[in-house]
């Protein structure tokens, strides 16, 4: 089969030929890939950030959707050709992180097909029953293109989102800083399951366009830092947010979310890369709250899922050739993807 | 002034002159009218069934908003011709449940004017500091008229919802049994702060066409109970419900709401009358919940009254001039009033 | 093996030689067992009100602790002769109830030893690598032997009061109604997790006693209604318990639990065989929840294990030999048996 | 009367007589002073440090309790010479804040008697209506005098833990750093009202003796770095704590909080003084969760003057004559004072 394999650190994936993977377990399912999303992680991978992890060659992209195209003997409830999206995380279900939901967690050798196996920059990929999702069978591909987002950048910001969930009452505002591939959605997600307004804080304006798009109440671009301040105070008549959810986690971020939040408001942390630094006496006196978030569990990504096929939110794909993936990851490096790059084999 | 007033139980109120209310503690606060809601209650005052508290000749009206037209010394922060909608509840906000903010549990001598004292079907009504809330001066007279009903039907619906949020994930179905006063409010609330699904339930296709078009995915008139159930059941892909609002709560609603409720889900009782009647067993072996509501809270109301400032819900008024409340509320008795009916001064 | 076997409704169980389980599917566990705990179901069972899933001849007994025996090829982390205790369900962990942890409400053909397959009244038992704990290696046999009731009584009487744990803050009254096998173990895990007070109720002066050794606070014999009802609400300054256990769910046990709950007060329902009934006034006017509790969850079982690890709860037991089974059946059939009857092969 | 005033900044206050405080406005309340607690915060007004607050000459004293002396005509259900505890918040219960319960987040001139007013360093002071609690009048005086760090000291640590309640299950581990006023009332009242093991750390050996004597299952001594992180570890089988409570909020106990924390553990932040520094890919990657906390609410108050009436907590305090202040306050500087230290006049 065609696929694109990361075969040098520092050089982006090659796309070539390579032997399809084969049923070697009672619960593996070989997949044909429908759409693959592009992650920032990508990015970290070609460059060898994640050594510690990565072996080489291997076949990146941990957001996929396809058709079943095989399983193992153990495998039941699915058909060949069946419509799927692939939950990121392949565990067993022993340990008791996993017996709580909280996969990501797990303590028993869980892994990520893209990043400790090969993944989905290919015509097909292997993965195992627990992974699985069965989407319905009358799905359009195009939709089923567009929602490999979902199996990260979509379950991350919906992760977030659900952990405070309770927090955002009818008269709370919400700040999103960063539109990219999670805020996007983020956005589209606390537009459909909350009352509250919507504040997008962005570096570009392009991306506090698609902002607008999909739902935010005011948009802000990151570029006067003392308007930033007085102008999300305006907004909120002098109150601060009650939410500042965190995208991008470096470059200021984390001063700001601890500027622009209220008394016993919350900041959830999703994006990385920088220090977060706070006087425990601010922390106190104001009552905050710091929330590390990191991705989702199995069954929010099913209500995630969901939300999609009942309209609920988009996700916003550029659309690339698998054979096209190094541009892709060019470009995604660069800032220069609006919404998510998905690759198309 | 002009008022209407109740003065023998089974006789709808009189239109007459009475003295209006004077200024005689220093936290008394003056209205002028602007519009009053006309409950269920009003009718149960009427014939009678509140006979315990409702003490004649009586000034009936809870749900009141006007404009501030004089106050005692000790009032602050308003001025006259502010305009107001009033909380139902008059506390003095000593006792444990007043400081935990549950003052419809005030233990000391709580009372609401239009039960326990006079009320808003006047042209001037008295009520105190605590159950005054302030609205923008530039609000329109006539958002001032809609909003009244916000006061008991909308608080009341805004709290059976604020109760169980957190269980209203996305992938959640909601049934509205009722599209009364409180259940046309109940479904924009839901529409606005949840991702959920709703099915409507009345016996009225007038009423169902009031939930269509405030956001209903799916009505269901109530005449052929197999047909009920059934088709809840098609609906949800024979799961049931994960959250009924019973706001009926006599003539078998109590029945079929936990006969349309999933495992693990939860019923929220707010009307009342008839009898719940369920076998231990179902309730463990299926792990229901039952939540009892009654009105919300004073914060709940500042929440509710925003999402009405925000455009998020609308109240479906049928309007009469004061003099007509004897009408009104006959019409309410025979279930002719689509939405609320509000009486103008 | 020896083991008492079921072989006809009606009639108590039969201690006899049959053959031993075997290793057949590669998760398999054979246990050694070391004590079962005697249920209320067992009786049930019996008795044949459990036709629907029962097979005869069929091996009881869902309490169940022991040693390693033999294990097929895919368990891992576990070794011949380890102690364990058994958790009731085995499930395979791919339905989205598991997913989220709930294995009781699992939705891919779920079973119970000593119910819908051979359980623990024998010298060995097949059971699945899901469903097996580990214990330390140095707990003593006498332990493992009173911990088998954990295993159903314990772990559903921990459910309950995990589902309303954040209600029970320090200044409230809790009700244990009914101090069986359940009972006892509930009144330990209340004083244990909170600072609150406890009130046990029961019809049996012996149980009473026992319910003052494990740390209730007060009880009450169920003889004379009026005085319970009297002396609960002199206890409670007149208000009533915030919460209510009802661990009996039958004989008024559901109308007296909801005289003796307060206003916004809870009523954990365990207990089944009644009718519970409440008019829906009543229901909103106090704004009572009225909670559904089935068994509890994998990560549930291991925090209760804990406590009896930590020596924060004790299990009453009374011990038979295997060969006793069915006079522990009679016994506990009549109401004659103290806390808990295990058998010991 | 005989009181201390607080006459220069730098300098302890002077014992001496000034003029007993008089009932002014109707919901004035003149309390006898049983007890007054010694606060860190009476060194940083005596210092200087809350000169934006302090107007000078002053009597300090935030933690008070005593004997109705005399009241306002609208003060109601309290006679002269009842016991009382005072709330160490004055506020009108109008704004929003206070009408959900959080005082101290009231937005309409609030104030602290001993910080913006005359406090309890003295015979008598004066107080109002709503930061009364009444005691049970058969309680002894030397109850009452205990009873004084209540006001601030305890209902911040109450507090605390409330706000993290339903996270502290049975198998948790929590930490306790800093065992003063506060962490010595922290202890008590965790182990009263959850399961969790309790690890104390402070830097004196002989508060981690009184820790001890008040229900810490394991004590470190804060004097070698690596041996705290290494025995905890140790002691949580190397998962870290579930919870950290600091108490010290400087000194590095944030940095050592954040080491000692298991993954989706939380931080709640008491104490102040220092910084809070962290990367985000650290708290993303663990889920951390970082909870600022300042004092109670009202309602909070009552829980925990309940659980001290009810036996389950005690306050270790050392007493001085209201004319030893200075010497107190001293002592306190000096970290000499064990538990809390209380001025009776």
């Amino acid at each position: 089969m065609k696929a694109c394999v990361l075969e040098k650190y520092g050089e982006y994936p090659i796309y070539k030929d390579v032997n399809a993977p084969e049923i070697e377990e009672d619960d593996d399912i070989i997949i044909k890939v429908a759409g693959v999303g592009v992650c920032r992680t990508d990015i970290h991978e070609i460059f060898g950030n994640l050594k510690d992890r990565t072996r080489l060659p291997l076949i990146l992209g941990h957001e996929n959707t396809g058709y079943v195209y095989d399983f193992g003997s153990k495998v039941h409830n699915i058909s060949k050709n069946d419509p799927v999206i692939l939950f990121p995380y392949i565990t067993k279900g022993y340990c008791l992180n996993c017996r709580k939901g909280n996969d990501m967690f797990c303590t028993e050798d869980p892994y990520m097909p893209g990043i400790d196996a090969n993944g989905g920059y290919a015509e097909f990929m292997k993965t195992k029953i627990r992974a699985v999702v069965s989407l319905p069978k009358s799905i359009k591909n195009d939709d089923l293109i567009n929602m490999a987002p979902l199996a990260d950048a979509g379950i991350t910001a919906y992760h977030a989102i659900k952990k405070v969930y309770p927090l955002i009452i009818p008269d709370s505002t919400v700040i999103v800083f960063g539109v990219g591939g999670l805020g996007h959605i983020a956005i589209q997600i606390i537009k459909s399951m909350t009352a509250a307004k919507i504040i997008a804080i962005d570096i570009s304006q392009e991306k506090l366009e698609l902002a607008k798009k999909y739902g935010a109440d005011f948009t802000l671009l990151f570029s006067n830092n003392h308007d930033i301040i007085k102008e999300c105070m305006k907004f909120t008549h002098n109150n601060g947010a009650n939410i500042v959810f965190d995208f991008v986690g470096e470059n200021n971020s984390t001063e700001y979310s601890l500027k622009l939040v209220k008394k016993q408001g919350t900041v959830v942390v999703v994006g990385y890369g920088g220090i977060f630094k706070e006087s425990t006496f601010d922390l106190i006196i104001r009552e905050i709250n710091i929330i590390g978030s990191l991705t989702g569990t199995y069954s929010e990504f099913t209500e995630l899922i969901q939300m999609y096929l009942d309209g609920k939110i988009k996700v916003e794909t550029q659309r690339f050739n698998l054979r096209e993936a190094a541009k892709a990851d060019e470009l995604l490096k660069n800032g220069k993807i609006q919404g998510r790059a998905v690759l198309v084999p």
